[in-house]
């Protein structure tokens, strides 16, 4: 079987840590990776990160000219750069690369860049892409439905200096229709990874959906699953939540 | 709206509580409560649980007789009693009147006559009943599906005076392909009414799910959920899991 | 041995079962109960719970003379009533009678009156009286001065309509040197009975020390461990924080 | 003030961790790292952890001979190697430095070595060196003579490849006089760092006591508090257990 060839924007702390989730998966082969400085240029990922072979060159941005993408190509890109990458691999959509792109930043105009890209080639947008939040989404919403008069709090829990509540925190309080400012519970403590729980009361019990992270790597396999995923699919925008929502379809239990 | 007329089965601990939960919804009239003694016979269970109206007339299992469901009609008779109580509203099933039973401990021959009902009448027929443990055991099978390499592992906390491994732990253990001995963790302390929690553990992160019990109470709304489904339903055997289920399907978000 | 005497204060939600809890410990003997109205006057206590013997004759509180406690000799009078209940019973600590009051939220004047009496007798003072709570108060405080650099917040879970923070949490906010508005997170969902936890985050490891309400019995439980150690002290003011605090001096490891 | 001089055995996965943190605190000056094999030899742990200033030269263990320690002087040697390394730095003992040990797996013959180096120097052996954990330990002992009715049990999660309860639930489970195989519950699942729960139940109040690790930095900085606290001490056996019943007793409230 052939591998996805991968490119992939980003090579920060967990850009770093989710081309070594690509290399270390022989379904994938890492083409390239784009940093926004020069260094390192040229080197290969894969020598950075420990392996004795070569894998995943090292281009700067600045590098990336009309024909990036024809000569160095690859079947899917994974953007884990910045909120302004995608105006530098638009042109890639137009070649049917596919995107992947996991920013929670986003600018307004860079990120309607990104979802015009949607009517040249399948882009997944998601700004927590790992499995286990997008599960809680998934679950939170339907126990709501299947509970309405359930009351629903939030409490995240993260190391001392993240600012402000979470992004995934706020996105799930949206999505549950609860109060950001008075139902979201932020916990600034030591070194915390990343912890998320969902508490469903009922007068007579209490449902908690949880999902702790232990490393950034789970960012990595968030992304390959996703990547299996929109290899099969036509041009058109999808998310991780709408991966996880045709999984629960296809796997509810029959009677 | 006509109300839903429901009979009751059991008075003991649990039948108690859940005879309250039918009298304070409106939806519902409790036309009678059969218990296994003559103790407070012809009472009504309204008066014995502090309301100043007079429902749910007590009767004693060894009243009912041939024409016990003709005289004293119910839409639904709902089973908290034991395992042979099904010997006694077999006859109710002839006469369409829908069944919700929630007996855990069922011998083999009275499980057996409760789901030959299934061709009479509309048959719901769950251990657990509560709408959080259902959740669970959907949400759980789906999540396993689709992160097939999770270990998962069966965390369960009792009263101390509880004996072997909870009912609900060894029913998710089975649905999970787990096993009972290995990856079932019983805690029995105190006086802790119930807990389940599901860890389902990824390399990078860890997902819970999680039930803790308040009261009792909990079974009577689940009773009482399961009671507004089967109304509508055509006879057949049903389960609580295939309630929740059925409302995965209608409540997964739609793109 | 004697019995330990005992008169009630509070014939309410959490009085009805801290009188419980007393007829239950054969340590003691409730001797009686004073309530605010004349409802079941001259009834005993042991019979509207449920017991088939005469203790906790009951009185209405407009019954307390001069005489009162004279001719109605205890050792102990517990207060689970209300702010203005010193008051009636300022006399009782001229005959030496010692006194525990778990009342939460007095009004200053009736609170100095009550501190006023350590002079004449021994004054237990206890807003949250349950041996959990008053253990974590300790555990965390010294915790606190081990690992200064910690990070510290507290989150606690109770029933919908509790309105703001929990007492026991801003006494631990307090003692702790929180901030009340940015470090307690509280959570108001369903029927949750009362869960406290704190949370002490360092960089690489985080420690909880959490604390669950499973029925109010555990404050009569906390009334009897304090009435069991009150009763050998002089007069003077005592708190069950102290309680804690002697007997970890006591059971500390000795290397 | 003149720093604290350490020399550290044990250059592994743990040791390299420990090393950092000693790096990393000004208080100290890490003189030398001692490696089982030749490999980074005359290095600098400094160096290879990406530091641009040379501390921590490496020596391999067989360049250990008679004039060693009194070439390399240190005030204190760090012991996170394996279990024979105690038989290489005995001699070091006898110049009065002081010894930590953080070695888990000791055999006999060498955990006797270890403690006849007592009537020598200040030694300190704790197995789990962490603060977290230790403070655990007293805490938890403290509660069970404060509550000798609580059930207790311990539940303990770790990645899937762990075998065997953790050496940390063992110890709690014997000095709180638990069943090891009963009341010793081991989750193994996926990547989990390491979490201990000490569950204390009551019949209406459960406390619970949890550790979650979050990095091996936690051994690092547990061996830095013991290392300030042993410093000033005399020729004798410790444990970090007695570290922290001394703050207990130090810290504890004054009434």
């Amino acid at each position: 079987m052939e591998k996805i060839r991968v490119g992939l924007f980003g090579f920060g702390r967990t850009g770093k840590i989710v081309a070594n989730e690509y290399l270390q998966d022989s379904i994938f082969s890492l083409e390239w990776v784009v940093r926004k400085t020069h260094r390192d240029k040229h080197k290969f990922a894969s020598d950075l990160l420990g392996y004795e072979y070569e894998a995943g060159k090292i281009f700067s941005i600045a590098e990336i000219d009309d024909s990036f993408f024809k000569n160095n190509p690859v079947d899917i890109i994974v953007d884990f750069a910045s909120s302004k990458a995608v105006n530098y691999y638009e042109k890639a959509a137009f070649l049917g690369i596919k995107i992947i792109s996991a920013i929670s930043n986003y600018k307004k105009q860079d990120l309607d860049k990104l979802l015009s890209l949607k009517s040249r080639t399948a882009v997944l947008y998601s700004p927590n892409i790992t499995l286990g939040i997008n599960f809680l989404l998934i679950a939170s919403q339907v126990l709501q439905e299947i509970a309405p008069h359930a009351d629903i709090e939030i409490v995240e829990e993260h190391f001392r200096e993240k600012q402000g509540a979470s992004g995934t925190a706020k996105k799930l309080a949206s999505i549950l229709n609860l109060n950001e400012k008075t139902n979201v519970n932020s916990i600034r403590v030591g070194g915390i990874v990343g912890k998320h729980e969902i508490i469903f009361g009922l007068q007579n019990q209490t449902i908690r959906l949880a999902h702790d992270s232990i490393s950034r790597a789970a960012f990595g396999q968030g992304a390959i699953f996703a990547s299996k995923w929109l290899i099969k699919k036509h041009k058109g925008l999808y998310s991780m939540e709408q991966v996880i929502t045709e999984m629960f379809k296809k796997h509810l239990p029959v009677y």
